[in-house]
Parts: structure tokens; sequence; C-alpha cells
């Protein structure tokens, strides 16, 4: 669905206080008032605020499926130089949405869980897990990569690290003595930092090459 | 500090709803009403609602630290055992405690974080962190581990993995094809695949062993 930048605008502003006061503590009035725009143009847009948030996941799942079917396509790429490139845009895509994670992060915590809000972090997962799954699989059949994988396990691995880095990035940077960085310049050095960690860490466990050795 | 029994209940009845509501979300009158006790009683034994956190922080980290000094004293075991057995103790830690690390992630993500929390979650943290580098720089002197160990980001990798494993077990159940198995049977699963998966990860990527073959 193409939104227009009206549209794009309000769902940016509900992005950013469901990320802020949570989806129960957010009201279509405080969207309204934060976005400038009455309250039934919200309703005449969405529908409602369950709507809404339908909206904000499907705009960022589509964003980011395209640039994962190409990589999949990829067929010049290694099992390993694809994984390592999901691994970037898992980094990436985490890092930059930074609202919108937290918005899955905290109505996972939550005990009073929004049923469609659920269901949409479910097919995400899902979706996600499918994806490494393939790659695991393609990496087993060119003989790259090891044959007892557990994927559920690498995956909360990648997104476990990305998301507790992301939620103690303050500690990181005092314990780092890198206070002095602006954060524009810190944001690029846990990039890079994790990107070489978690490349890694796969590389070392996922790889035959060690056991090929022994 | 040692607390009689009702004190102990007034805390894990606390613990229970600041998890499940916030900190924020929840009032002293909540926790008096849970607990059957008058509100005057939590005035006369903690004094306020920061107190009262303070005290369920004093209770879990003293409870953690007497069985960590011991670790780190038993000369007996090699650098990688002792880091395995450290393994097995966050996973134990974090799963028996799922509430108090559901506030603890809660606050991490909140815009209004309580400074009081703040502070000991940072106190935590550093301790968490100081011991895994103790342990890592005992390897490194010993010629078991590799030199170039980034501690903040392996420390990343275990409290991130665990604690999005909890978070999202109710995923992993399903995805996995578990759903028969009972509360208790899955908790056991889980805790075994996350001991074998974090012991497998951090052999290949901090010890020497693989380096000295290549």
């Amino acid at each position: 669905m193409d939104y227009n930048a009206k549209q794009l605008q309000i769902i940016e502003v509900a992005e950013r206080l469901f990320s802020q006061k949570g989806f129960a503590g957010t009201s279509v009035r405080d969207i309204a008032q934060e976005a400038d725009v009455n309250v039934s143009m919200i309703s005449y847009y969405f529908g409602s605020k369950e709507k809404l948030i339908e909206a904000l996941f499907q705009l960022r799942m589509t964003e980011s499926r395209s640039r994962l079917e190409m990589l999949m396509m990829a067929s010049e790429l290694s099992a390993l130089q694809k994984f390592n490139v999901f691994i970037d845009s898992v980094i990436d895509r985490l890092m930059s949405n930074q609202c919108f994670h937290n918005i899955m992060l905290r109505e996972q915590l939550s005990s009073d869980r929004t049923p469609v809000i659920s269901e949409y972090i479910r097919g995400l997962k899902m979706r996600n897990v499918e994806l490494i799954k393939r790659m695991i699989e393609e990496g087993q059949e060119a003989g790259e990569f090891r044959k007892d994988i557990n994927v559920s396990l690498v995956t909360t691995t990648l997104y476990g690290t990305v998301n507790y880095a992301i939620a103690t990035q303050d500690f990181y940077k005092i314990i780092n003595g890198l206070e002095h960085q602006s954060d524009e310049e810190f944001q690029k050095h846990l990039r890079n930092e994790l990107s070489q960690h978690l490349k890694n860490l796969f590389k070392s466990t996922i790889t035959n090459e060690h056991h090929i050795q022994n």
C-alpha cells in the first residue's frame, strides 16, 4: 500500500509515541496532538489505533522485504558471504529503527499484549527464522556449513546481541571510555564493533572450517 | 540485611507487580492489596516505593554474589571450565528470576527511567562486566584464551542471548514443535539447549584452540 506524506507523518509520530509510552499508554488524541492533525483525520485515514499500528508494521516489513529477497538471489555470493551481508542488514535495520524495535521488545515483555501486534510480531519472526533457515541449508548443501546447527538459537543470538547492545548502549559507552564521542560517531563505532563481533562469532561456529582440520 | 518473612513476602509481591505493570505503573496501594497488608505497614518496613525496589535489588544481588565469589576462588578449574560454570549460572539466574530481569529490561527500554533503579542496574552490570573481565584475563594469562577479546561484546552476547530467549520463549516452543511439553519440561529443555549453544559459541571464539592449529 502507498501512503501519502500526511499518512507517513502520522505513522512516524505514532511509532515514536508507542516506543516511548507503549501502545496501551498512547491515545489517538496524543498522536493527533503531536502530529498536529485532528482526531477525525486519523480515523479517516486509518480507522483505529489498531489499524494504525498495523500500517506501521506493514510499512517497516515492506521496506526490509525487497532488500532481503535481493540478497537471497545473489548467486555470486558464498553462503558465508550471504550470511555476513544478512548480519549487517539486521544491525542496520535494528539500529536505524530503534523506536520500532523498542515497540516489539516492549510488547513481548508486556503482560497485556495487544493480539494484533502479537500476530504481526510472530509473522515477522517466522519470516526471519525461515530466511535464516534457507541460508543455513544452502550453506550445508554446499558443504560450507556444519550439519548440526540449531537455527532458532543462531537467530536468538543474532537478534538478542543486537537488541541488548541497543538497550544497553549508554552503559557500553561508559565502560569503553567513549563518552567523548558524538552520538553519530558512537552509533557508527557500535555498528562496526557489532558487525565484526557477530561475523567472527558465527564464522567460528557455523562453518566447517575448523572441523575439517580436527 | 536480613528480612523477616513478612518483609520477604512484600518484596516478592512488589517484584511480580513491577514486572507486570512496570515500576511507575505500580502503586504502594496495589502492593499492599496484593500482599494483604495495609499501606502503613509497607511504609513502616521500607519507607517508600523507591526504598522497596532498592531492597529487592539488594536481595537479588546478595543472593548471586556469594555464588560467584565461590566460583572465582575455585582454583581446580581451568579458565574455560570457570567460564562454562558462569554461563550456566547466568542462564539459571535469569531463567529462575524472570520477573526480576523483566523489571531490569523494562527499565532500560523505558524513556522515563527511575534514577535509583538506573543506578542499581548500572552497579549490577558493572560488577558482571568486571567479573567476566577477570575470568577472561585469567584465561589469557594461562595462555588458554585469545588476546583479542572484546569483553563488552562477549557480555552483550551472553546476556542478550539469554534475555532474548526468555522474551521469545513462546515463539521458540512453536517453531521447534514443542507445544506438547509441559511448562516445566520446556524450561528444562530450553536451559539445556542454551547451555550447549553458548558453551560452543564461546569455546570457538575465546579459546586459542583453533588458532594454534592454523
